[in-house]
């Protein structure tokens, strides 16, 4: 039994279950926009390469939020079982797994890594041939099968490499991380998706050094983790944008420097970055999924050097809202991926540098509530209320 | 009296006309498309921090046509000295200049570095604040004025920093760079836009390594410069793409390891180079000036880490073909402006580079004659018979 603030959890696991199917409650989404049904499903045992986890804790991302809305009409598949963001216990492993044992602490990662392709052994990338994030994919890479079952014998399709809408799911053991075993894991659900992604963008991909300047449009809690990343580099200014002013108060609490609400200013954001920075920030961080955002984002940043790192997801047919010869004044942009970690290489450290504190996580987790509720917690992200509500499942 | 191969020049200079109107020849632009004027102008004494260039070779470069067509509207300033690839010697120096003495040979740039402004400082641009590439530019920084006069004394504008179509001209020191007296100054017109740009984008923009892979795409001047660029870094596989097959034989003289016409392929370009290449080069470059190859070229690229680099000027009012979420395949573009040479700073080593062989500059001039057939040397270019014509003066 651990118990870290408010919360506690049992980190034992049975080993009664292993090779063995089991039934559990997960929440299943049967239909865009329908309210999750929390009921038995069943869980078969991990394939060679696969581990099968006993998930504890869960959160919902705007991703989750996107799927189950099912904004793209190509990922409408049902029913299927969301979530992405979570932590737990590895329950069994099987055959070929060598790095995971029952009993380890993990997270699961939706842009896996196999270390063994090219793209894995390459330095330059962190987009795995085999198990990269892939909002299409709802089977098992092995066998093209689920692993999930409805109580009658249907399938239940897989979201993300992951599904952790689950008591207990089953991942390629390329998207388990197994982590220190001192590490809180309620809050190493953080690392799964939303805080890996916007601290990496700063830390991997734009590589922040101590006393630049950044932008981050968006302070949501990818855009705040971008924040966080920030602070812990720091960063001599970061100003945080945003159209909800409530968004101040929490992005002061993490280390924003200014606040900027764009419906409150009679210019153009890029020009008041400039002014208050003296021709624009070096870099500007994209988190909010909006392509005229993503302009400002660009010409917030100095010519000559200034940076844009893409985050947010734009499920829009439009185009990049650039002329080619804008890219002769130097800016660059680019697009990052789960914050450029190689998961299973990175995040053991990063959760280490949580322990330590180099990382403040205190701030993510604004409810938390028994995954029975989690319809609740789906209304909470939506309606802005939230920035993570953790599920205890 | 220099000689090398078939070319001779005086390399010394005249004192007598220090602080004097020189009346020399001079190409002037009087209308979009209409034949130039060869004849007699007046060129005033360099001012402060200015000096003045006896041009003894100029070539014509497709900035020079666009310019000359008044492609874009406005730039159409008339009349005007275009041309801005040449070399030549120092007349005279204006106050203030400590770097640059009568006679010492130099090559004009047209995006100039001051070496005291915080972009020239810095190591992440070559775009000076003050003296960077702007072709709405059209007299000199320091009063606005003109140095050029016609014989019943009107103004005639300047162009690119430069204006190298007149046996006299007026440079901002910053604008003129001091290389060596034993380069070859015939070659070294090259130095002043088409072979810096394209090999400095290889070098300095993309920093290709040894073995590894490209396309580039369009093999006019600044094409095979990346061409040339790539084969003195050691590329191990450089495909030129060109819709004109007569274009293969330069680029096998150069240095291309194969050639694609995408007239002659029953599939996109970027198809084919990724079946070549196990799944796309390294890097591709953009040398062509049209967006639809632009996408082609960025989808030649590996994903996870390929750069597209744009070398190409795009006047079309298109956006960038490009779909944000394409970047979170780990493909980028960036742009690059006179392949990121700080010319004064690094200019004097390349010459040197060329003197030693490390960079070839052979097979880029390919027809030469006297300045007063201009006009002649415009219409190769235009039906792309030349690479470049040297006009001596």
């Amino acid at each position: 039994m651990g118990s870290l603030g408010s919360y506690t959890y049992n980190d034992s696991i049975s080993t009664l279950t292993i090779g063995k199917v089991i039934t559990c409650k997960a929440a299943v989404a049967y239909g865009p926009g329908q309210p999750l049904v929390v009921e038995e499903i069943r869980v078969d045992p991990p394939q060679r390469m696969e581990v099968r986890i006993r998930v504890l804790f869960t959160s919902i991302c705007h991703t989750d939020l996107s799927a189950w809305l099912g904004e793209n009409e190509a990922q409408r598949v049902y029913p299927r079982i969301l979530g992405h963001e979570a932590s737990g216990l590895v329950e069994s492993v099987g055959e070929g797994v060598k790095d995971l044992e029952v009993g380890d602490h993990v997270v699961p990662i939706f842009n896996g890594e196999c270390q063994k392709c090219g793209h894995c052994k390459s330095e330059k990338t962190n987009l795995c041939e085999k198990f990269r994030v892939n909002p299409l994919k709802s089977t098992m890479r092995s066998d093209g099968k689920c692993r999930f079952w409805t109580k009658d014998g249907r399938p239940v399709y897989h979201f993300l490499n992951t599904s952790t809408f689950s008591e207990y799911t089953v991942l390629d053991s390329a998207c388990a991380v197994k982590i220190d075993a001192n590490a809180p894991l309620e809050k190493m659900t953080l690392l799964s998706c939303g805080v890996s992604t916007g601290l990496g963008a700063v830390w991997n991909t734009a590589d922040v050094a101590v006393g630049e300047t950044l932008a981050v449009f968006g302070l949501g809690a990818v855009g705040l983790a971008v924040v966080e990343g920030a602070r812990a580099r720091g960063a001599s200014r970061i100003i945080g944008v945003d159209i909800n002013s409530d968004k101040r108060i929490k992005g002061l609490a993490i280390g924003i420097t200014d606040f900027i609400n764009p419906k409150e200013l009679d210019k153009p954001v890029h020009e008041k970055i400039r002014e208050m920075t003296g021709g624009g920030v070096h870099y500007s961080f994209e988190c909010a999924g909006n392509l005229d955002v993503l302009r400002e984002a660009f010409l917030s940043t100095h010519d000559g050097w200034g940076l844009t790192v893409i985050l947010g997801i734009h499920p829009t047919p439009r185009l990049l809202p650039l002329h080619p010869m804008e890219l002769f004044d130097g800016r660059r942009m680019v697009g990052s991926v789960f914050g450029d970690f190689k998961g299973k290489s990175q995040l053991p450290h990063f959760a280490n540098q949580c322990i330590q504190g180099v990382v403040k996580l205190d701030e993510f987790i604004t409810h938390e509530m028994p995954f029975s509720k989690i319809n609740e917690a789906l209304k909470l992200l939506i309606e802005g209320k939230s920035l993570r509500c953790l599920l205890h499942l």
